[in-house]
């Protein structure tokens, strides 16, 4: 998607070690007429795998999630790394590597809101070694959900998340692909 | 808002102690299309404060302030609970009570994304004590930003925050208002 690649490239930071600075626009500052763009690009790309609902992690997915699910007319849930007060307490709690915190992080969904059933699309910002997606995947598996479909703004490539996918047998989207991040540089793969 | 009050009426649940469980449409599971119908609604109520800037903080008032932004064609920040890898060693932070937590959390905004000059429009899903609001208007202040309106989209109106915010002098918007959750109870108060 040129619109994310140009602004990736005017506003991205690489800062070594496979980190991609994008705060000023969809991580901490949000850019909310490009994330709508891109909710709408995943919107046509998803439009035929049946989704009933929308799955994505807090806190940085929330964005591009919300505005596919706008496009698409479904619900979205986003998955919570703490238990607020509000949540019964028999959860779907799964632990995932977090590649920016350096550490494990639980990913939790009510009952309420993961139903047996369902066909659930995952969106999030980055596919990196895909380690979220997969946690996302568990939750839903786990409540007896099918997965339909995964979606992210970025995809660094050389990390190897899409192969860790495949298995899955669904489309794999990313709006843009990051083949390498050597020195300074940001290297667009193809598409 | 209407459309907001009878959502609350059918999907909200009263849990006790003043919280209001509102899982199933803004706070775990989000309803795009009624975040989309709020921002609308905060856009026409702050469209002549020119403001130059949407802040929030995370998680959940993520949704109806980027929902707003999209319609007022801003940006919006979030101020972090954590602070991460990609923001610089010297941030603005500043401490607030979170009522479903029962602790104080910290309220992080890097000095990249909140300038000297900017005209600061605050929203956020609650406004109860208040306390959190008050903590992005310290940022803000600290910032040497202007605050220029504060929107949420639910008010409970029997915490007192509103009363807590009047000395601030700008406008104070919520799409609706609890005036009491006795026992099981929601009972809405004017407007």
């Amino acid at each position: 998607m040129k619109e994310l690649k140009e602004r990736i490239l005017r506003d991205g930071k690489n800062l070594g070690g496979g980190i991609l600075k994008v705060d000023s626009f969809i991580n901490h500052q949000v850019d909310p007429g490009l994330m709508d763009a891109c909710g709408r690009e995943f919107a046509v790309r998803f439009v035929n795998v049946s989704a009933t609902k929308i799955l994505t992690a807090e806190i940085s997915g929330i964005a591009p999630a919300l505005m596919t699910a706008l496009h698409l007319g479904l619900p979205v849930v986003y998955a919570r790394k703490t238990k607020p007060i509000t949540m019964p307490d028999q959860v779907f709690l799964t632990l995932a590597p977090s590649h920016t915190k350096g550490r494990m992080v639980e990913l939790i969904v009510s009952p309420e809101y993961l139903a047996h059933g369902e066909r659930i699309l995952i969106i999030d910002d980055f596919l990196a070694t895909g380690s979220t997606i997969h946690g996302l995947v568990r939750l839903a598996q786990t409540a007896g959900a099918a997965i339909v479909g995964i979606g992210a703004l970025i995809e660094k490539s050389f990390e190897g998340g899409r192969a860790a996918l495949k298995e899955l047998g669904v489309p794999v989207e990313s709006l843009v692909s990051i083949q390498s991040m050597e020195g300074d540089s940001i290297v667009f793969g193809e598409g």
